[in-house]
C-alpha cells in the first residue's frame, strides 16, 4: 500500500511568533520562511495581517518570495481582517486565507456573547468573503476541542458548503485526551455531509503534554493536515512539534503515512528558530534537544557501543544531528571508558582498565562530566609516572 | 465511583540524574528528596548504588531521612549490584530494590549475547536474591516496548512467581505509539498468570514526544504506577513528565484516577530541580514553563479578560504558578490595552483608546514587549503634552 501524504502546515511564524519575547522583524521572518520552504512544509502560516502594520508587511513580503509552499494569513471572521489579509497575500503564488470563529459554549456565550446560529452565520459569511479573493480558504472552529460534536458537525458542514477547502479542528486549550480527539475527528468524518470535499486539519496545543499524540490520533482517524511549529513553540505551552509528528510518521511504517519534509534539515531549522526567536530548546527536547542522542549511563553506553539500535530508534544523521554522543560521567561503565580510551589512542589491558576505572569514578564523582583531556592526563601521567 | 489511586514513582534522582551535566552531590540529592516527599511521591528512585561510591552514599543517606515515600535503588540482574543496593537501602523505612534485564531481541541477542531462556533465569535469580533483603522488589523488563508480547508475558509471569511486587514495562527507546503501548499492557493484564498479585508500572521515554500519552494509555489499560521525572528530564529526550501525567489525571475526572501529589508544589519543585541540575526548562513547557499561563495574542487576551476559562483549563494557583499573565505585544488587541491601562490607574475613553492603540502598535512593532513603564510614559506624556 502506498503511503498517504499528510500535509504539514507550519505556524511557527504566526502561533509561534505571537509568544512573549518572540517577535521577529520582517527580515528575520523572511529568513525563517525560506528555511521552512527548503524544509518542505506544504503550508506556512506567516502572520495575522490585520494585527499590526509590521505583521502586514511581513506577510506581504513573504508572499512575494515563497513559491513552493502555500502562504497563509490568519483572520477572525471579521470583514476588515479578511480584506487586509487578502491584500497582504496578493503577491503569493499559492495564497490561503485562514478564517474562523469560536464554537465552544465558552466562546459562543462568554466571549462572543451571541448564539450558536449567529456563529454559523458569521463563519459562513467569512468563508464566502475570503473566497472572493482566494480559492484556498481554511476555516477554523476555535476551541473545537471543547465543542460538542453534534454542533461542531453543523458548523463544519456549513463552512464546507460555503467553500472551505480545509477545515481546522483546534484543541485550542490543549485539554483533549488522544482518545477524545480521535473520536471527534471520526465523528466529523462520519457525520458531516460533503466532508470529503475538504481536508480535515489538526491544530493541537500542548497544555497537558498531549499535542503530538493528539495530532497523530487525528490523522489515524481521517485528518490529512497537521498544524505544528518548529520546537513546539506557540501560545502558552505551545503547539504540536513539527519534528515530532514528522518523525513519528517517518519511523512508524505501519501507520502508512508520510510527509514532504526533508528531515535532514530539522536540527538546523530548530537552531535557527530558537536563536532568532530567543526561545532556548531544553536539552531533553525530543529529536532536536542537545541531549536527544546523548547516552550517559553505563548500561546504555555499553549497549550503544555494541549496537546503536539497542537504545536508538533514529539515526542522528537522519535529522541532521551530530553523531550520537557517549558522555562520560560517574554513571558510565568500563565499556565506555575502554571505548573512549581507544578513540584517544590508548589500548588498555583488562588490568589497566580496572585500575583506571576506579580513578575515573573518583574524578567523576568530583566533577560532573569527564572530558577527553582529563583522560589523556590520567593515562599520560600514569605512563610517565 | 471512587477514584483509583495511581502510584507516582519519581526517578528524577536516578534516570534524571544520569544525564550529562546533571550530576548532583549528596547534599543536593537530599534537598531534592525532601521536596519530592513533600510533593507526595509514593516512590522515589534515588540512585544506582553500585555505579559509584558517591551514588552509594547518596542512596544510603536519603534512606535514613525519608520516611513517607518508598526509597528505591536500581540494579542490574547482577549479584553484586543487588547486594550493594541492599546495603545502601539498609536504613530505609520503606526500601525497594528495582532489578531487571533486557528482554527485546536487540538486548537478548546483541547486547547480552545470550538466549531468551537464560534471560528469564537471570531475572528470576535477581528477584529471588533481592527478596532476601527487602519485601518490596520491582522487576523491569528493559526495552519491553520492543519485546514481543508473548515472550514478555512469560518473563513477567516468572518474575511475579519469584516474588516481584511491581513489574515495570519500560518503553526504553521511546518508540511505542499510545495504541501499541495500551495493547501491550492489556495483553499482560489478560495473559499473565498471577498478574493481580503485582502492580504494573509504566516507564516511558520521550524520544518521539509520546511519553506522557503512553503513560496515560498504560493506566487506562491496567497499569497502577507511573514512572516519571520532574520536568521530564532523563536519558536522551527524557521520561514522562511528572507534572503532565499528574495534571491529566487531576483534570480529566472522567478517567477516575487520582494521585497523592500536592499539585500546588509543582512549580516550586520544578524550579529547584532545574536550578540544581543545571537543566533549564523551556518557556513553552507544559504546566511548569514560564509561558504556560501567558497570553499574548489579542484574540486570546480578549477572551481571558472576559472569562479565564476561555483559554485556560488549569488555574495557575493549582500548580503554584504565578497568576496568568497578559503580555502586551504587537499581537495584543484594544481589550488588553484597555485592561492594563485600568490596572495602572488610567481610565481611557473609546476615543483615547483608539488613539493610544495606534501609538502602542507602532511602539510594539519596534520593541518586542511593552512594559507597564512604557504605557505610563505614553499616557503621562500625552496628558501633560
Amino acid at each position: 500500500m502506498p503511503n498517504t501524504q499528510i500535509q504539514i502546515f507550519d505556524t511557527t511564524l504566526r502561533d509561534g511568533e505571537q509568544v512573549p519575547g518572540c517577535r521577529l522583524n520582517t527580515e528575520e521572518k523572511i529568513e525563517i520562511a525560506r528555511e521552512l520552504e527548503r524544509l518542505g512544509v506544504d503550508v506556512m502560516e506567516v502572520g495575522f495581517p490585520v494585527s499590526s502594520p509590521g505583521d502586514f508587511e511581513s506577510v506581504k513580503q513573504i508572499s512575494q518570495i515563497i513559491t513552493e509552499s502555500t502562504v497563509c494569513g490568519l483572520t477572525r471572521a471579521v470583514q476588515n481582517d479578511i480584506e487586509v489579509a487578502a491584500e497582504a497575500l496578493e503577491g503569493a503564488k499559492r495564497p490561503r486565507i485562514h478564517t474562523g470563529i469560536g464554537t465552544s459554549d465558552s466562546h459562543v456565550f462568554n466571549k462572543l456573547r451571541t448564539t450558536r446560529e449567529k456563529v454559523i452565520e458569521r463563519g459562513v459569511d467569512a468563508v464566502k468573503l475570503a473566497k472572493k479573493y482566494v480559492e484556498d480558504v481554511e476555516f477554523y472552529a476555535e476551541d473545537a476541542g471543547r465543542t460538542d460534536n453534534e454542533y461542531l458537525a453543523k458548523v463544519i458542514e456549513a463552512a464546507i458548503k460555503a467553500g472551505a477547502t480545509v477545515v481546522n479542528i483546534p484543541d485550542t486549550t490543549g485539554y483533549c485526551l488522544p482518545s477524545e480527539y480521535a473520536e471527534k475527528i471520526k465523528y466529523l468524518k462520519e457525520n458531516v455531509k460533503g466532508i470529503d470535499k475538504a481536508i480535515i486539519s489538526t491544530h493541537c496545543h500542548n497544555d497537558l503534554g498531549l499535542a503530538t499524540a493528539n495530532s497523530i490520533s487525528g490523522v489515524q482517524n481521517g485528518a490529512r493536515q497537521i498544524e505544528c511549529t518548529i520546537n513546539g513553540i506557540g501560545e502558552r505551552a505551545g503547539n504540536a512539534s513539527l519534528e515530532e509528528v514528522v518523525m513519528i510518521m517517518r519511523k512508524h511504517h505501519d501507520l502508512n503515512f508520510d510527509t514532504n519534509i526533508n528531515t535532514k534539515y530539522l536540527c538546523e531549522v530548530s537552531a535557527l528558530v530558537s536563536a532568532k526567536m530567543n526561545m532556548p530548546v531544553q536539552a531533553n527536547k525530543a529529536i532536536v534537544g542537545s541531549n536527544a542522542f546523548a547516552h550517559s549511563s553505563g548500561i546504555h553506553q555499553d549497549g550503544v557501543i555494541k549496537s546503536r539500535e539497542t537504545y536508538e530508534i533514529i539515526d542522528p544523521e537522519e535529522v541532521g544531528a551530530l553523531e550520537s554522543s557517549i558522555v562520560l560521567t560517574a554513571r558510565s561503565g568500563r565499556a565506555a571508558l575502554h571505548y573512549r580510551a581507544q578513540k584517544l589512542g590508548f589500548e588498555l589491558s583488562r588490568e589497566e582498565l580496572d585500575h583506571y576505572y576506579k580513578e575515573f569514578l573518583n574524578l567523576a564523582d568530583q566533577q560532573k562530566v569527564i572530558q577527553d583531556q582529563d583522560l589523556i592526563n590520567m593515562f599520560t601521567v600514569a605512563a610517565t609516572g
